[in-house]
Order: C-alpha cells, then sequence, then structure tokens
C-alpha cells in the first residue's frame, strides 16, 4: 500500500465495550477520521467551513472484522478515494503493525443544505481525477 | 413486514452532528438496540449474564442511508435473523412513519473468551431455526 | 421526588466499557435525554426546529457516581430545572429501582447563533417560573 | 503550565452535534485521553493489562465550558494529578492555541473486580507522590 494516504489512530478507552474490545460502530468513526484527514489534505474540507464536509454525506458503509482492535493499539488506516459518477467511493485498511484488523467501503455524495443529492462540484472532479487507486483492495468485501 | 419483531428508537440529540442529521456510526448502534432487544426477547442474551453477548460478536456490518434521520425522529427498527453455518445474519429496516430511512445487515458469530471464533452452542442454533425470516429484504444491499 | 419529571433509558451494549460498566461519559448523555423529553415537554423544544436546542447551550456539568450502572439495566432519571439569572440549572438523580446510581447538575444558557450569551428568551422565563424544585436534591455535591 | 504533562487533540466531525460544536460529553473523552496517556506515561496504565485502567475507576467529574470546540480544532490539555486519601484527583486545562476552551476536574478511586473501592496499590501512591500541583488551578469550580 505504499503511496496511499494513512492515518494514525491509538485506540481509547472510551472506545472499548464489555467485550473489552472496541465496539464495532467505533470503526467507521476511525474511517471517518482517516477521510477527513485525507479530504483536508486534499483542500476539500476545510476546518474554517465545515458546511464543507457536506461534500461527502454517506450513502453506504461496509466493514469487515478480522481482528479485534483493543485498548492501546495503535492502528493505522490506509485509505483510497475515487469518483464514480456522483458518488466518491472510499476503501479502509486498519492495521497493527503488520496485521490487517479490519477493511471496509464508504460510499459519499455531495448533499444540498436542504438535503437533496448535487453533482460533486468541479473542485471535488477535480482533485478526484488526480487521486490513485488501487482496484484490488476490497475485491471480495 | 407483519410479524417481524420490531424496536423503537427515539433520536437523540447527541447522535446528531453538525450537518443537524444523525452520524453515521450511529445507525450501527440504534440496529444495536434492536439486536439485543431481540436477542433478549428469546432468551439469546440474559442482561444479568453479559458475556452472552458474545454469542454475537461482529464479524460485518452494512448499512445503506436513504433519508437523514433527524433529531426527536421516533424510528422503529424492524429486524430479521438466521443462521447460515456459524454466521449469524440480522436484517434490518429502519422507519420513520412509512419512510424508509435506512437498511442494514450484520454479520454475527460465537466468540470464545480468548476471542476466537466458535460454532453457535445448540440453544441459540434451536431458537435461530424458529426465526422467521423473508427472503428478499436486502436483496440488493 | 413525587411529582418531578422522569424519564426512562435502557442501558445499551454500546454504552459499557472494558470495566463491565457504562462509560461515565455516556451519564451526561443519559441526563441529555431527560432534560430534552422535559424541555420538549413542557413545549421549550420543538424537535421541528432543533435550533430551539440552543436556549439550553451547556456551561458547566457535574456528575458523581454512586454505584456502576450495568448493560440492561433500566434506569429512571428524575429531573429539575430552575432559572438563576440568566442561567438555567437542572438536577438529575437516576435510579435502578429504589437504588441511587449517579446524581448531578447541568449549567446551561441561551447562545445566539453566533455562539454568544443571550438573556433568556420571555416564553422560556415564563414556563421555568412554574417549575417546582426540592431545594436539596444535590446539597452536597 | 509549564512542566505539566499535555496531551493533543483534533477535533473529529463525529463529536460534534447539531449546534456546530463539540458535544459536550466528548469533552469528559478529550480529558480521560490525556488522563490515559498520562498514566500510560508514568508506568500506571499498561495497554497489556486493560485491568490496570481499575486504578482510576471515575467517582465524580465536573466541567466548565468557557468557549466552544469546533471541528477541526487542534486543542491541548493540560493534566495535573495527585492523591488525596483513597481518591485520585485530576485537574485538566483545555487550549485552542492560547485560548482556554474548557477546564475540569474527575476524581478517581480504584476498584475490586467486584466493583468496590480500594485502598490505592502502594505503586500508584509511590508514583503519585512525585507528581507535581499546581494548588490553584480550578479555585473557583
Amino acid at each position: 500500500m505504499m503511496g496511499q494516504f494513512k492515518n494514525q489512530h491509538l485506540v481509547q478507552f472510551y472506545e472499548t465495550d464489555l467485550m473489552g474490545i472496541i465496539h464495532h460502530s467505533n470503526y467507521l468513526r476511525i474511517f471517518e477520521e482517516a477521510r477527513v484527514a485525507w479530504a483536508h489534505s486534499v483542500g476539500l474540507i476545510d476546518y474554517q467551513k465545515p458546511e464543507s464536509a457536506s461534500y461527502f454525506a454517506v450513502i453506504e458503509t461496509q466493514v469487515r472484522h478480522i481482528k479485534p482492535g483493543k485498548f492501546g493499539d495503535l492502528l493505522i488506516t490506509y485509505v483510497q478515494a475515487r469518483l464514480e459518477g456522483i458518488r466518491i467511493i472510499f476503501e479502509y485498511k486498519l492495521l497493527r503493525e503488520q496485521e490487517l484488523i479490519a477493511e471496509g467501503r464508504t460510499i459519499h455524495a455531495s448533499l444540498s443544505k436542504d438535503l437533496k443529492l448535487l453533482r460533486p462540484p468541479p473542485q471535488l472532479k477535480e482533485i478526484m481525477e488526480k487521486q490513485s487507486w488501487t482496484e484490488t483492495w476490497l475485491s471480495n468485501l
């Protein structure tokens, strides 16, 4: 996964549940951290204009759990993104050192203020076309 | 969806995000509420023995968002469950009155104390075989 | 606590942490559920106008934990509210049957769109003056 | 606050609510991040033995909100800790650059497996006695 964007996450106590592992809903939050960090790094999310997050309204999510993540784990999320029509597709791999913990896919689209789907703005299209994408990441999800 | 188990959820302020709608990770929590309520109602989760939740370790999740859920919405989750080998499959439909808000699928398996996959215990198998299942709920997810 | 507003909460799996009990941050969410239910019941929060929640911006919170709350507990939050200058003060008692689990106090004020403190609107003042208040709930917090 | 332990937190999208700011319950999570990072740095929390977190069961929390924290803010939590009988007291100051966002205090005690209060173990006592403490941090909380 050389060349892909990556983001680090230290698993917090409040992210665990009574099974002693990360609660499954929190993987979507860990993926969001990586997605936002990527979008910020390419200039698509401006923290001063939080409404820019509306480019990435969530349409669909999928997570596959391979190993349980635990309190204190230092996890790395690898992210790739591409545009497909009006939809933006993100894929994620979550690793603890060399070990695959989880993988996922989220699908997004731009949303208007009154929460209707929009075509992606030209700025987003232009940036998305420059992204590298590894075709086969989650072939079997 | 007559005859299917259903569970009610009033959308809380703390479940929203700065887009003014339910944060997407919280749908997995709303589905969990319904899944646990179902499992409790058929005797598979005993609140006095929270380790019984280990029958339902999460292997995979999928959520499709159709309409945004909002603060104060009274949502109904419909749930169906079936056994497929060692995996337990749940499907969900989330409605606000007659309107479909989201649908989802989660896949589970029993986990040992040291977090290894187990065959489902006989009690679970027996109960699962009595469940009704509508084949086509999420055919296109 | 006869005559005080009360709200029910079933403790969810996702509210626990690896100690096997409710994570302490979630008590503020359980209190919020009760506060919002109260505010909705007296007409101060309109779910169709979520900006009405800005009457109750949070200035200060306190929680005292007496017994650990657990997965599956059916908890009752008792709430009382009063106005003190521009501040609205809420007190909470959280019970599992007759047993006191936690108590708390939250202090609120009205916030403008640009997040400045405001005098409470007349409608709020009028409603607050009708509330009963038991002077000594949390005398020693 | 020179010489005090500090911990960095980038405010996530999922930590906001429909007011567009950090949900108040999440300040306790941001403080926990700092407390755990401190406890780990002095050898009191071992990620391989998550039960070590039971030294710090939460007895009481207080948060005072001064400015709203926002999506994308890079916040610094300053922490100080001291022992008082069987109780461990933490104080926090949360800053965005030079601006004070919130301050807080949490009180903790060691808990046995069956959730009873314990005297602090000698190791904890010894480490706590070495901590610096600025008497007047939250004099007026």
